[in-house]
């Protein structure tokens, strides 16, 4: 709360002309926001056009646009990089916050960035090995898109922290329109990705690769011409593999475009010290050692016999219709398993939280906001499934095994996702790396830990880590355990970390089976008889992306409150 | 910024507490969103399965779910009436926010309260007269409702302004329970509304009446009777009267929906002083004196235009094909033409504040963060419609006199949503009322308009509002206009009263022909044939309620701006 100052300019005192720049700044995100807003609902209209056949807008139409957009992006990338060199660090410049980018984001950026790569390579060889087929933008727009994801992914990699004072209009608009930029990308491959899943679900039995061949033509506008075909292993090969890297590069627009909002909210930002950046990250092996092992274990566990079971259900249903019942049943028991587990263990760091009595952090943290509004915001896709499933499995008439397991999953989809939630809100919020004003106590954060009473923890800011006697404490449930301090890997910081390790190998898991194409949702009959094929297949379409991100965001939310705890 | 205070408890200094109690307060508003999330979640898919003919689940579940949620709402407001009466009033309530709940909220909320009443009880005429063929709960419903309205509308209009301190976690719950409900009246009707009009559409050469009743009972589930009929007059009165009276009740859900959102977001806040509560509203007869006239005269004759175009418009789209043509080209032009003034009067009216150097208003302020966030976010549904019809336009092959119009219209309210959306949103920052310290010169909020430079007018804060000579200033393009301050009605405030004015009742008309049934997109055949029509109607179905809702929105925050300049 008292970290940001009025943002005066630098040739006068601050306050006096403070409100004529707050003035600014307001006007210059709302025409941002106008702009952002405007392009991002223009690319919408053409990319939804473009995913209806009988709509005369054809997907070159959307490549197009894309591509034009991306050059844009990348023009002035190169402008605000060319700019914050030249100038002065402390002009352009100022401060930086230490909240915005973290390493671990910056790492899943980087590794999304080099298989978005690998997949705009082969989605180039494969429209180039039926290129007489094909219009040129299509093997233009991988080419474009690579030099964007490199170009981007160096920036936000350099850049991610800054909190730009000069041109602060054209650098929000630029900031908000590459942010548009991948929202569009964003969009335009999870339309592209459901298509083919839904073509392929539906012409299983012919051949698959021209199936998706006469997908792409039909959807281009062209005659779909018999001499096309993708028949070589090449051709194929790269055509399946640019299918399986589509969960990357979605995941890659989604975590660029969260860091470029962050940069967005940091324009024109005042920061009173940059203290809090000189924390060093510990290396993730001494880390491992505080745990008790038990955390990592059971979700490595849970990890690989997910793994096998995807790899089964893969297999079986695309085989005879006998053993895919079997192994929807496999699929539905271990994801019931697994959430039932994730469930108690959410709850269970929740009342830990109740019998801790650390310090809350209070003050402003854009990166941190949009990690909450993000988690609350992007549980509302699964929940939208979970509660159709719900009522189709209720309202249905089919009293079966399988309706019984769908109807469990959702509500411990449901159940687990809330309390997930809660648990990671509550830790981001805790025990934060530099709350106290002393450097010591920031880089352990668990030191301060204590079951001590309030009254008494608030007039002790700094103590030593090693424990002592806090002082009698008022008579009452907690009152017997607030005698000793915590030394350095208390069992609850110990749990704690155990905790977050085992969600977050979960959340992998969950991650991985629908983004690598499970979809029990069309494969259990009970929702697709209950709502028809087409509301059903738009449901899950629309909602399954942000389950999806949802997955992917938690981990990177337990990854940062394992690293805090 | 500097108006909340960290809220502590009342029996200790606030200082050391602060942190404990501001933990449960994000604790309780992140359990209340979840709480409101699900059950808005669970009724959307009762709600939007109901819509559904093929699925399973009829509006009798959904009438059920409503009246129960409803009933509920009605006793935690009587247990929230209860308590604060019975509570000393610096205890439960210790400060009220001045800006929540302005008369203008209010008094709008009485208004379509009443109207909402009016269609309860023709939907319970309605339903009783064909009392037989209908189940209970389609009777039950009205009668529910009428009773939670007339609550909901007490509550409201005593305890808007609460800041409320007691049983933080049960009023933060009871609150975003309160607007779920709302949020799932709204969404119902919105859905009933939708099919209606499209059933009227498409079935409008045979007996309506009896349309809508077989209507009725498909969706209630039960099997069409055929000595079931709506053929009596009372009953055709009752039943074409409740589908007038739906806009009206719409509108009642979502300025109740925002008049406890900004109740949730005061629960447990503290306010230094509410010194800014007691200006007195001046009268509108007063207010009016302050005008050129201009923008009145020019507004209301667009006003009376609009209506009688409205009404041609109605008459001759149910007549024969040759007269809609004619219709359709008189609705486009007159719209064309009242966008086009409205564009140019908002940028002037931005354009006057380039020149306008009052100071901005940076305190806190909930209602005021809200109206922006629903004004940028309901210009979507408008926006969307129009980037769609301007795809099926240009995209599309017939080149003629509709579809040129079409292009324009659709141009033109961009631009127009746009432009009026920064003027108000700027005109809402400005001089406020009360923010200068001084009792004074915060009645009359544009005493203080002057020319002059920020350097010089930040040095005196609180002027004499009669004209006297700031002082040299530097020179600069503004600096010979920086000499005298403005007297009482100087003509910037005027004509800022004026655009607000003509802008009002231009949004009021631009509301009336949606809100009664205007559908030009679906007469006009340039996007229906493109889209084909089941697509085109769940674009226009989806987002013409919020194009609806903004201009209801617009209008009640130009109020506040012509009664603020």
């Amino acid at each position: 709360m008292s970290e940001e100052l009025p943002s005066g300019p630098k040739e006068s005192p601050p306050a006096p002309r403070a409100a004529p720049r707050e003035v600014w700044k307001k006007g210059g995100r709302l025409l941002s926001v106008l702009l952002a807003v405007n392009v991002l609902l223009f690319a919408c209209t053409l990319i939804s056009g473009g995913a209806f056949n009988r709509v005369a807008v054809y997907d070159t139409n959307v490549f197009a646009l894309l591509t034009a957009m991306m050059l844009l992006a990348v023009l002035w990338i190169f402008f605000y990089l060319l700019r914050t060199v030249r100038c002065p660090d402390a002009d352009a410049v100022p401060c930086r916050d230490a909240h915005a980018g973290p390493i671990w984001l910056r790492g899943g950026l980087v590794l999304f960035g080099v298989c978005t790569l690998v997949m705009d390579v082969f989605k180039t060889g494969y429209y180039s090995s039926s290129s007489e087929c094909q219009p040129a933008v299509k093997i233009l727009y991988p080419l474009t898109q690579a030099v964007f994801v490199i170009v981007q992914t160096y920036f936000l990699c350099v850049s991610a922290k800054d909190c730009v004072h000069t041109h602060l209009d054209l650098t929000r608009c630029g900031l908000m329109f590459t942010l548009t930029t991948n929202l569009a990308t964003w969009m335009a491959a999870v339309v592209d990705e459901s298509l083919h899943q839904a073509h392929s679900l539906s012409s299983s039995h012919g051949n698959t690769s021209d199936a998706c061949l006469a997908l792409d033509m039909e959807r281009a506008g062209s005659p779909v011409r018999e001499d096309c075909s993708c028949n070589t292993a090449v051709c194929q090969i790269f055509q399946q593999g640019y299918f399986y890297l589509y969960p990357f590069n979605i995941e890659y627009s989604l975590f660029a475009s969260t860091m470029l909002y962050v940069m967005w909210k940091n324009v024109g930002r005042l920061l009173t010290s940059s203290t809090h950046g000189h924390r060093h990250t510990p290396s993730l092996l001494s880390l491992f050692r505080e745990t008790f092992y038990a955390g990592p274990i059971l979700g490595l566990m849970l990890f690989v016999v997910g793994l096998a079971i995807f790899i089964v259900y893969e297999v079986q249903v695309s085989g005879e219709r006998g053993s895919a019942q079997q192994a929807l049943v496999l699929y539905y028991s271990f994801n019931i398993v697994c959430l039932g587990l994730m469930t108690l263990v959410s709850l269970s760091g929740s009342v830990i939280y109740r019998f801790d009595r650390r310090a809350m952090d209070h003050r402003k943290n854009p990166t941190r906001s949009l990690d909450m509004a993000l988690l609350v915001g992007a549980a509302l896709g699964q929940y939208a499934i979970s509660y159709y499933s719900i009522v189709a499995t209720v309202a249905g008439t089919p009293r079966e095994l399988l309706a019984g397991l769908s109807l469990t999953h959702a509500l411990l989809m449901i159940a687990q996702q809330t309390f997930q939630n809660v648990f990671i809100i509550e830790s981001l919020h805790r025990a934060p790396p530099g709350a106290e004003p002393h450097g010591t106590a920031a880089e352990e954060p668990c030191h301060g830990l204590t079951f001590a009473s309030p009254d008494t923890l608030h007039t002790l800011p700094a103590r030593p880590p090693a424990p002592r006697l806090v002082g009698p404490s008022p008579a009452g449930p907690l009152g017997a355990a607030s005698v000793i301090l915590a030394p350095r890997g208390h069992w609850r910081c110990r749990c704690l970390k155990d905790i977050s390790l085992f969600l977050l190998l979960c959340n992998i898991i969950l991650w991985i089976m629908p983004a690598f194409g499970a979809r029990p949702h069309f494969s259990n009959t009970v929702e697709v008889d209950f709502y028809g094929y087409s509301l059903w297949a738009a449901i899950v379409n629309v909602c399954l992306p942000f389950g999806i991100f949802y997955r992917m965001h938690a981990v990177s939310s337990l990854l940062e409150v394992y690293m805090l705890s």
